[in-house]
């Protein structure tokens, strides 16, 4: 319907999560008809961190720079490591801003099934971390799936063959949160889990 | 908190329409950690589009070619002519399947308060199309907002003065709409224009 250069551009924007044809229909035309200085800035800005964002050596989250921020800065505590699974769960857990210690970020979760072993994983990083006898504790922070719970098993045994204290982030009742509207497995587990008070 | 390439790209995927602070950290992370040869190929086609991309010469429309397709296209029909606001409209109309004419994009509305002026809309490329006399009827099918009727409005009277016939799409009830659920505005004009059986 549209002309090749732009039906190229709809397609191609169909690349970014969330977004249908329509929608990419929509971003095409309003960039081509109102903002061609956004969409000039957007494919360079792309193009930049395509070529320049890598993965920090030490935690292995998305920097350009060799080592990322979280890592380089000593006043965190090098003791604590917490292990999560993406770049935006180290977005989340400093939002809560009571965490101090460092991250590690496994850049997804173990799935045999699709063929992601503990290579893939950088576990073999994490573990040389760990043997390196720097840290303390390490806090698994891993999502509360099936893979994020295998995931979390299979480093806390590596950890401890190490004499590593490990811990497991709490899974319970959100704050703010309904009991009836909580899903019965939730209620079992923070049940399970209960604290004396 | 994320290393500046990576703000910078978060920053910019906001030129986006329906693009939020969330949406595009999303995006960011998915394209980064994902899909970098989607990434690439999105950069290069923003930059193919707002390069190549301009104004069909005979109906305004966005379009990398001189002309656009449906103006080449010599089987539609050069005496109707069809007077839209946007790209995206033409492919509503287009939808429909029934128009076999041909399309004037007007690329927006008249709107004094935001200066834009009947040349803006490329209301003189129009008239110098009808003066040119093998237009026979001029289909106003701008949106039905204030702006769009000031805009028929305008045009009509143009179009009448070089003897050119002008009709407007019908307004009413939409099909498969229910009475429960329209507007009294639509209603009451539904019922004015209503047609004997």
């Amino acid at each position: 319907m549209f002309s090749p250069l732009i039906d190229e551009l709809m397609s191609s924007l169909r690349c970014l999560p969330g977004v249908g044809p329509k929608s990419a229909q929509r971003m095409a035309l309003y960039l081509l008809e109102r903002d061609r200085e956004g969409a000039a800035r957007l494919a360079s800005c792309l193009d930049k961190a395509v070529e320049g964002v890598g993965h920090c050596s030490r935690c292995r989250t998305l920097t350009e720079q060799p080592v990322c921020g979280i890592c380089n800065n000593s006043r965190r505590d090098d003791s604590l490591l917490c292990v999560v699974e993406t770049p935006a769960d180290v977005l989340a857990m400093e939002s809560a801003g009571t965490f101090q210690g460092k991250y590690f970020i496994l850049m997804g979760h173990l799935s045999p099934i699709d063929g992601i072993g503990p290579a893939d994983i950088g576990l073999d990083v994490l573990l040389s971390r760990l043997q390196a006898g720097n840290v303390e504790e390490l806090i698994l922070a891993t999502n509360p799936t099936v893979e994020g719970e295998a995931t979390a098993h299979y480093i806390a045994d590596q950890a401890k063959a190490q004499n590593v204290k490990v811990s497991r982030i709490a899974h319970g009742v959100p704050l703010g949160g309904e009991l009836e509207y909580i899903d019965g497995g939730t209620l079992a587990h923070a049940l399970s889990s209960r604290r004396q008070i």
